[in-house]
C-alpha cells in the first residue's frame, strides 16, 4: 500500500503549555506533504519529524486564528534560507494575504521562490486543490470566524495488471493503459478476455478528514462518510460542554458522535484546552462512543 | 543577594533545529521580568520556564530579523488570552511599530491592555529604559541590518542600616533615609558619629551585557568595561570565520576576545549556527582566550 500518513506536529489549543505545540499537520501521500495549519513553533517540529522541507508545497489554513497560522512567516522565512526554489501554495482565507505580504516583504525581501495565495471559500463545499493523485475539498465548518476543514481523497487509481496474464496473450503496450482503465481485450483470433481475467483491483481509494475549529456539527458526518480516518477537534471535557459553545467548540463526546453518525473507520481527537493536564478524561469520554478512537499527540504518526 | 538571573529561551540562530529555539532570554531582576528577543516559540519556553507571565512588562528587540521577533504575535495575543490589563512595552527599531500593529489590528482586535511602542536607535549608547531599580542601555553592534544589545545594569543601593547602631543612638526614624544615602549623624549633645559607624555598604550594582547578533566590534569591549556576565553571539566556530565576517556574525574565539578586552568576570556564548551538531567546539574556542566561559542552552538559568 502505498504511503498515506498524518503527522501530528501539535495539537495543543491557544494558549501554550508544556506540553503541547499549536495547531499543524503533515499529511504525507506518497512523499508529496501538505501542511493543514501552521502554528506557532511548526517549523520546529516539522524539522524534527525528519519530513523534508522540500517535498512540501501546499498549506492549508483552516482559519485565521493565530494558533493556526502563526507559524507562517517563520517556515517561509526558514524556505527562503534553504533556498527553496519551487513555489509555495497557501491555501487561506483571503483576509491573510495582505497581512502575510506585507511581512514577507520586510522580513523576506529576497526570497528565492514565489509564495503564491490561492483564496479558500470555507462556506461551501469545494475542491480546493486537486493533482494526479489526490483532491482537497473544504469541508465548511462553524467557529467564531470563518472556518473550514480539509478531505484529503485518494483518486482511484487504475487497476492492477496481472502480469502473466498479460505475457499469456502477449498483449501489446498500447493496449494496456485501457485494460487498467478497465476495458476487455480481444484477441488478434477474435476472442474477448474480460478485464477481470486480465487485472486485480486496485486498493480502494482512502480519504483523510481534518476538522478543526468547529462547534458540534451534524452535517458534517454526511460528507465525509466512510472516511478512513478523522481527526475531529474536542476541545474540552464534557463538564465543560457549555464553554464549549460559548467559544464555538466541540468535546471529545461530540467529535465521537460526529465519527459515529460518519462512520468513519478511525477517530483522532485534538485541539486540547491548556486546561486539563491529563487528556484521559478526553478519551474515555469519546471512546465510550466510538471506541476506535485516539489522542493526537505532538510527533504521532498515523499511517492510514 | 537580591535576584538578577537570565533564564535562556532559547540559543539557535535562524534555521530550526530540534536542539535549539531561536533566540529568546528573560532577564529576572527581583521578579521583574525582561524579555530579550522573542523568536518563534518564546511563549512555549516561557511558559516551561516557569516564570510568571504577568511579571513581564518590557521586551527588548535587537533587531528586525524574523528569528530574532516571530515570536511577538504569539506572545502578545496570549497575554490578551490570559486577561492581561498591564500596558506591554516593546522596545524595538521603529519599522516594527506598523508590521506589528497590522497584525494585531486583525489577530489581537479586543486585546483586555495596551501594546506601547518605544523606537530605539540602535546607531548610540542611549539609555532605553529606566526605572527605581535599573537602567537598561542599548550597545551599538554592527550586524547586516540595524541592531544594537542591551546592558542591564542595577543602580547603586542605598547602605544597609546597622539595626543596633540606629538603636544605641537612638536616631530617629526621619533621619535614616539620610543616613542609607550616606550621612553621618550629630547627636542631640553635638557628637558626629560618622556613616560608616552606622551602616554597611550595599552589594555592589551588577551589570549584564547582552550582544547579538553582530561582527566583531571591538569597542563593545569600553562600553560592557567588567560587567558581571556577558552574553555574546557565537554563531561559527573560527573555521568558519569567513562565513561569519559575510553574514555578519562573530565566531566563539571572537566572543572570548571581547570578554577579555572587557574583563568580564563571566561570558556565556549562543546563537549557534544550525550546522554544528555539537557546540563543544565553540566553547573548546572561546575557553582557550577566556576560561569563564559557558554555552547557553534552554532553560538555562545563570544566577549573577
Amino acid at each position: 500500500m502505498e504511503k498515506f500518513e498524518i503527522n501530528i506536529l501539535g495539537c495543543g489549543s491557544a494558549l501554550p503549555t508544556t506540553r503541547h505545540f499549536p495547531t499543524s499537520q503533515v499529511v504525507n501521500i506518497r512523499e508529496k506533504l501538505y501542511m493543514i495549519d501552521c502554528g506557532e513553533g511548526a517549523q520546529l517540529q516539522l524539522r524534527r519529524s525528519k519530513l523534508k522541507f522540500s517535498r512540501l508545497n501546499h498549506i492549508f489554513i483552516s482559519h485565521l486564528h493565530g494558533d493556526h497560522c502563526f507559524g507562517l512567516p517563520g517556515l517561509i522565512s526558514t524556505f527562503g534560507m534553504l533556498n527553496r526554489t519551487a513555489q509555495l501554495h497557501i491555501h487561506a482565507h483571503a483576509d491573510l494575504e495582505p497581512l502575510l505580504s506585507a511581512q514577507l516583504g520586510y522580513f523576506c525581501q529576497h526570497l528565492p521562490y514565489t509564495v503564491c495565495f490561492h483564496a479558500i471559500d470555507p462556506t461551501h463545499e469545494t475542491i480546493i486543490y486537486e493533482d494526479r493523485s489526490i483532491t482537497v475539498q473544504s469541508i465548511p465548518l462553524r467557529h467564531r470566524i470563518p472556518c473550514c476543514g480539509f478531505l484529503f481523497s485518494e483518486k482511484p487509481r487504475p487497476n492492477h495488471l496481472l502480469r502473466e496474464m498479460i505475457d499469456f496473450y502477449q498483449i501489446p503496450v498500447h493496449e494496456l493503459n485501457k485494460i487498467k482503465e478497465g476495458a476487455d481485450y480481444v484477441t488478434a483470433d477474435g476472442q474477448t478476455i474480460p478485464n477481470r481475467r486480465l487485472t486485480r483491483p486496485a486498493e480502494p481509494p482512502r480519504r483523510y478528514a481534518y476538522c478543526s475549529d468547529t462547534i458540534f456539527k451534524k452535517d458534517i458526518a454526511d460528507q465525509i462518510h466512510g472516511a478512513d480516518l478523522l481527526f475531529h477537534e474536542a476541545t474540552f471535557a464534557e463538564s465543560d460542554l457549555p464553554r464549549a459553545k460559548e467559544t464555538f467548540h466541540s468535546t471529545a463526546r461530540q467529535a465521537a458522535q460526529i465519527a459515529q453518525m460518519a462512520e468513519v473507520k478511525q477517530l483522532v481527537i485534538g485541539h486540547f484546552s491548556a486546561r486539563y493536564d491529563d487528556e484521559s478524561t478526553l478519551l474515555e469520554e469519546a471512546s465510550e462512543i466510538f471506541p476506535k478512537c485516539r489522542l493526537a499527540k505532538e510527533n504521532l504518526c498515523i499511517a492510514i
